[in-house]
């Protein structure tokens, strides 16, 4: 196993398979990003998807919306796009002014378009092992293990962190009876006390708790693999602002048997993974018109 | 606190509480239990629901189908009773018959009246940290920490088994930010590696696996609190049928702080719960009309 686990031939390999999906394909897919405000590293994420979706034939449309909106436009606004049949994915980008319920929104987001995997029904498929969006953050995380063949059945995965988007879908995900399953989880956090007794006993380590450089190789097991899922800006007195993850690389590099930078980890798949869902939700989209009575219509 | 953890007073309290608030409204609230074939350890559980809801208030209707019903007929007797507004509270007894596809049918519950808590929209949300209905048996431990008054913020919990109705909700509830939750948690099961290890460091052990007598003393730590929700039927040379749940009690009765029994423990608050739930859902059947857009409908 390499020592480095880059993200970038995983995007590489995962834009090239989604090419040829879509060069196969009549129609486009269509993504529509509802974006309120002006949040300048949002703004950054969303060129990004314009651009990379563009490269592969993914049609991106990014709807502004001023920071004043009022909710009901809004829901109005979401309404129309889960009617219109040639938008395939809605992508609501965050974040949202504080005046705006964000889950009363994400509720209001056709699940069958929620690419962001955000949407209650879409989070308890995933819980229940059913087909379904998962969120790109961890789904990037199941996509490193697969393609650096990193086995999961029965080791000790330790999370760090228990977010809604990244530490408790993946201690779920992990959790499955599937190739990239089967570990037995441990979930830390800010309450969670000694917690390097749990950290150095981790056969694979997942830093997702947005401290920056927080793991250090005494916190770590020997040959332990560790998976970086933070990207945390700081201010650097030699080099001004720059991005760093939740592990100190340098530190641990001796220690640990592979591990992910930040950047060029697991932060350079999610984008892919994202514009994925999109290709998926097109394929579903089409096939269906009721997501909750189409996923399953085998009437046996 | 108490060596031996009852299940009992906490059952009666909850039966109290809900007989005065059921006795304070006009309507009676109304659960539906389908109930298809002839299984007699479900004809059992259904005849407890009928007696304890009786009981207290709340009027249960038991529709019985052949097993040879069509998922057709079932799906379209199932949407009658999402439509008909004297009815609160759906159930779906289990086990269904291999010939139906479960997850399709649960699917057509209106989620709010699923007081089984089975529908994915309400697993999300318990995901999510949000208002829903809970699956009775980890409600039930839920109302074990609290009754009990044991401190989950911190400790170190291990549950044995990752079922989708005991093992991964138990494990998200115990992560959420709240009164029993904030612990850091681990999930085991039948591939973990070195589970010894595992469950002599926990603080508070909760066996949901469905093994007999599995957990022995010296798989425990000393003054451990041990929560068994196993429920096993075996035979047993002298007494005949007994049930006995996942923990070896008498053994790990000397080691343990406190443990729940089997029978009288987990599985004395679960009918509870499920008719708790019968309450909530004929509160929230009145508030609202649709589920989804009803439940956050302040509109900031």
């Amino acid at each position: 196993m390499n020592k480095r686990l880059s993200g970038k031939p995983i995007a590489k390999k995962i834009y090239k398979e989604l090419n040829e999906r879509i060069l196969e394909k009549k129609e486009k897919p269509k993504l529509v990003i509802i974006f309120i405000g002006e949040d300048p590293a949002a703004a950054y994420y969303v060129k990004m998807l314009e651009k990379k979706g563009r490269k592969i034939g993914i049609e991106v449309v990014t709807k502004k919306f001023p920071v004043q909106i009022k909710q009901k436009n809004l829901i109005d606004e979401i309404k129309k796009l889960n009617q219109d049949k040639t938008v395939h994915a809605i992508m609501m980008q965050k974040p949202l002014p504080t005046h705006l319920n964000e889950f009363a929104i994400i509720l209001q987001i056709d699940p069958q378009k929620d690419v962001d995997a955000f949407h209650p029904i879409n989070i308890g498929k995933m819980v229940l092992g059913k087909d379904s969006f998962i969120p790109s953050t961890p789904a990037a995380v199941l996509e490193l293990l697969k393609f650096y063949d990193i086995q999961t059945s029965g080791k000790n995965i330790v999370i760090l962190g228990r977010s809604n988007i990244v530490g408790k879908p993946l201690a779920n995900l992990l959790l499955r009876k599937d190739q990239t399953g089967n570990a037995t989880i441990t979930v830390c956090h800010s309450r969670t006390q000694n917690l390097v007794k749990f950290t150095q006993k981790a056969d694979i380590l997942i830093a997702a708790l947005g401290k920056p450089n927080f793991v250090s190789a005494e916190m770590i097991a020997e040959n332990a693999i560790i998976i970086d899922v933070g990207i945390n800006q700081i201010e650097d007195s030699e080099k001004g602002t720059i991005y760093v993850g939740d592990v100190d690389y340098e530190d641990c590099l001796g220690k640990a048997a592979s591990l992910t930078p930040v950047p060029g980890g697991i932060g350079s798949i999610t984008t892919a993974i994202l514009l994925r869902n999109v290709v998926e939700s097109a394929k579903k989209v089409k096939n269906s018109n009721n997501f909750i009575d189409g996923i399953d219509k085998k009437n046996k």
